[in-house]
């Protein structure tokens, strides 16, 4: 992997999480000046890092972002604020910058004061630790995770006319995801030449095509940040580039999305639902998002039960009007659902078949119009029940 | 239980059911004609028998209703219409009555033809057995159940100058259950006399406060119906009653509503969640949904865990507007998050707490307005999941 150049990475273990030796901390630097931009959770109980984030990034500017994992520095007030800006702030200093040019992110347990005595003596060994090289990076993708299984990373490079683009990604998240986002982190670099104003564009469809249409169990968290960071080092602008930016944007984005729906707490099926023929695309997300959503849905999904009943009642209550004649339901391929009406299709076949693969394509096909979206989402099962009766506090 | 005069009732096992022996076809006919009301699914996948009770109670009027558990006569098409309307039409031809005079409702596993030929040797030793008795209505408070693991009844009586109004509700349901109700069936019968639109009136304020405020998944169902008959056998008026009738009927409603909550598939916590101080009675309604539909809350709650941070993340991602110094959490009585900042409480005493009852009381405090709601649900159990993962098809 040839990472983007003018990034430097460190990740280190400063005792936050309950295994002390877990990587918890983590520092991005850019060599140089770069271009920033974000997308933020929509909660109204937001942590003080995407507060502070929000407040620094209409300079479009940054230099860094220091993340830590184990404590989401969230409903912590005043103190919390104090907190995050301190993190920028230690960083800044040990690198002679303006502690507005650091961004901030946190992830893990809400409501608890970040101990900072440990990050204050942390944060100078990780300055110390920056390198530009795989083992850094790879310190930097193991320190941001919570209750992740496995580090989530993509990379795409473009050639063009003025030479290759590099793009890499990072993330976290296996739980609290609802569209809008998540207990979700990620981090995308380039060394693409790029104006502020383009990349918040790009960043925003790509975050909606992917980080936006994953959903997990619907609960929208209190630090969901994307951070995109392009610092110009590779030479090539974007802009040169044309299409074929956004498109590998999209790809990173929609990689890092799928990551983390694999990686979805004791989940034993990914959904693929693709609602085709709607109105709007507002209308499909609806609908995609109800059925997504449903307990019921991925209780049977977790069963293997190609219960396309409960599918199509999501559908009924997602607030878009449609009349039972109007939609038809596959799932893996297999007709389910014909114009209103069930079809005569062999149960035990579609068992077996959900049962097989890890993957289950759900198609939600009305008569209503052109319009469509496809989403993801996961199973809920057992262990995860298990799982989140028996996390903190 | 002195149950309302002029109404009887019946209960019988056809084999619709896996369980032959089961009950599973229930008739209600009340000697008079009586005034009638419903509240059904807002669904748009909505079964047949809710088709055919729509379009029949703009006369405000009926004489009897036929039920049937264990198939739900829901995305059945023209074929599940036309099967409707023949149950009513056999009931209401041994009983000399017109069909457009008897209700409908089903429950149970959705597209599946009903099974015809059962009903039709059902119907008719149905009718023979039509009793005034207890007996008679405790088989038809077992005939409507599915996965209920017991009958769910409430009754009140209300002396009025005029003489005794009773009334006598009973209910299914165990799932599907979002507000806007659930594969929920209730039925409420009196032998007041009433006006047709009083009686309106009071059923959509009744249920509103009950059915309507109560989730197990949020998912709603295709066969929602509640349905209220007042006879007048008894001689008094509702009107004179007064306000006594309508608490009499909200009573009954909340009754009902509070059995069903309580039976909710392999909950082992029952939430009541009050939402204090939001500008609008609807703010508080979408906050208290949020929570209540939440996996994360619900989980926690199964775990006993007094998880403060992920109820006020939910109230977060609800869409109402706040900023979290505005609210404050109580559970259990313990202020656990006070003006945006968590409490020095003790987790393990209220994790004891919570684990010695079944009820759990949420109160969510703002500072916005005056307005406020009640709202039950459930925790979310692996009984849960392995249940509904297990359920048909």
């Amino acid at each position: 992997m040839d990472l983007p150049h003018g990034f430097r990475f460190a990740g280190r273990a400063t005792g936050i999480k309950k295994n002390q030796a877990k990587k918890d901390l983590v520092l991005i630097i850019s060599d140089v000046d770069a271009v920033a931009c974000g997308v933020f959770t929509t909660n109204k109980v937001c942590a003080a890092p995407v507060q502070v984030c929000r407040d620094r990034l209409p300079t479009k500017r940054a230099r860094g972002i220091i993340i830590n994992s184990g404590n989401a520095n969230a409903c912590t007030g005043e103190q919390g604020l104090a907190d995050a800006k301190e993190m920028t702030a230690s960083v800044a200093r040990l690198l002679s910058l303006d502690s507005a040019q650091i961004l901030v992110c946190s992830t893990g347990v809400i409501g608890r004061p970040l101990p900072m005595a440990k990050l204050r003596d942390g944060i100078p060994p990780l300055v110390n630790d920056l390198q530009d090289d795989e083992t850094s990076f790879e310190s930097a993708t193991l320190g941001i995770m919570t209750t992740d299984t496995r580090p989530k990373t993509a990379f795409r490079s473009i050639r063009t006319p003025e030479g290759e683009i590099r793009i890499v990604g990072f993330a976290k998240g296996a739980a609290m995801i609802g569209p809008n986002m998540a207990t979700m982190l990620a981090f995308i670099l380039t060394d693409a030449v790029a104006s502020a104003d383009d990349l918040q564009v790009h960043l925003r469809r790509a975050v909606d095509r992917s980080f936006h249409s994953i959903s997990v169990e619907g609960h929208t968290s209190t630090n969901d940040s994307v951070i995109l960071m392009a610092n110009g080092a590779g030479g090539a602008s974007a802009h040169a580039a044309g299409d074929a930016f956004a498109q590998a944007l999209d790809e990173v984005a929609m990689d890092l999305a799928m990551a983390i729906v694999d990686d979805a707490e004791e989940a034993t099926h990914r959904l693929t639902i693709d609602v085709k023929g709607t109105r709007t695309e507002q209308e499909a997300r609806q609908i995609a998002k109800a059925v997504a959503d449903s307990p019921l849905v991925k209780t049977a999904v977790f069963g293997n039960d190609p219960n396309w009943g409960r599918i199509c009642s999501a559908a009924g209550y997602s607030g878009v009007d449609f009349a039972e004649t109007d939609l038809s339901l596959r799932v893996n391929g297999t007709l389910l659902y014909d114009h209103g009406m069930p079809t005569a299709f062999d149960p035990v076949a579609e068992h077996e078949r959900m049962k097989a693969r890890r993957e289950v394509d759900i198609e939600l096909i009305f008569e209503l119009g052109t319009a469509g979206c496809r989403f993801w989402s996961c199973d809920l099962s057992t262990g995860y029940v298990r799982f989140n009766a028996e996390y903190t506090t």
